[in-house]
């Protein structure tokens, strides 16, 4: 009904469904004939753990979205992201140092490389990183050159936008997509919640601008 | 629609939901009221991703089950799932070799082991573990002793039944929730769908009992 609402008033509109899906192939095909072909919706959030194989039916798609949840904004997000694994490959030279079984990246970098440079052949990949994670947004950019970010962590949730606009950036100084959910639709409870609503939207906008 | 039908005419049948859910702890507060508490399911599958404490939610919930993706029976659900990751604690001092920089272990394994340690205080907790895995299967059964799995890969996807069972009973004999759904849904397409599916379910279930 949202996407019916959005798609009639507001065409121009790029929506996303924030659903962190992701299930087996098979699986994958009803979600991706739902939410892109039923509800329409231009991009889709998913879990990467089944990997690419699993997830090739969103990935095929060229015309929509495939956002991957890389580093989450939770507070929890490091109990296995964070987890040092070996490193299997040699992408990451420039930042080797001692001996090869020093070798270790986080496992939200490994996932942050692997959708850059294997799941990326239809250039429709992005990534999910944490507002509240600035130092880890630094690194992940520094991964996978300019492919966008979508940043929750904003608003309630504490992340701050000076410290994720200057971690995030592409190098065209662009490539966030910066999220406020509950700052901005929770903004009033009362009859002007449409205006508060769009005085917080404003009111982020400006500071993202400030910083870029 | 199904759920209703099911717990109106066999209000004894376990339900599962395998939805493979998981979200920040404020949005899980939605899924758990939808699928625990509007639907009725008695369990639902989760992704670990996130960490333990954007599950709490599903967890705290000790009336329901939480099933969470360790070993998943895709293709290619080793391109993180087999990751070897650097032992982080003593737990597996058994089967220590070498040292100290030599220990790792799989991300399934690791996630098999802190599902069971760290999130099962409620003991709610079960693991998904593809039949078409065993040698996966084995290990995870080393590690988490009596926990029960939800088993997918018998049927369409190719898992064997022998191998499933020897590598995944528990001590006494049991553990297993081993599911076809292709398989017995779609034996038949004719008019005679629901004694071919109720065949194919019984012949599973006669294979199963005979390598307990």
């Amino acid at each position: 009904m949202t996407f019916e609402y959005i798609q009639k008033k507001y065409p121009d509109i790029v929506t996303i469904l924030d659903a962190k899906r992701a299930d087996i192939g098979s699986t994958n095909e009803g979600y991706v004939k739902y939410i892109f072909d039923y509800l329409g919706s231009d991009m889709v959030t998913l879990h990467p753990y089944l990997g690419k194989e699993a997830l090739l039916p969103f990935l095929k798609r060229k015309d929509k979205g495939c956002i991957v949840l890389c580093k989450t904004s939770n507070p929890g997000s490091g109990e296995f992201q964070d987890l040092k694994i070996k490193r299997l490959d040699s992408r990451l030279r420039g930042n080797d140092t001692g001996s090869a079984d020093n070798k270790t990246m986080r496992l939200y970098e490994y996932i942050a490389l692997q959708v850059s440079k294997e799941w990326n052949s239809n250039n429709n990949c992005m990534l999910v990183v944490g507002a509240t994670y600035p130092e880890e947004m630094k690194k992940v950019r520094s991964l996978v050159g300019d492919m966008p970010f979508l940043v929750p962590g904003i608003g309630i949730q504490g992340g701050d936008i000076e410290k994720t606009v200057k971690a995030g950036l592409d190098s065209k100084k662009r490539g966030l997509i910066i999220n406020s959910s509950r700052g901005i639709i929770f903004a009033s409870k009362g009859k002007n919640f449409a205006e508060k609503a769009r005085e917080e939207a404003k009111k982020m906008k400006d500071e993202i601008n400030k910083y870029r």
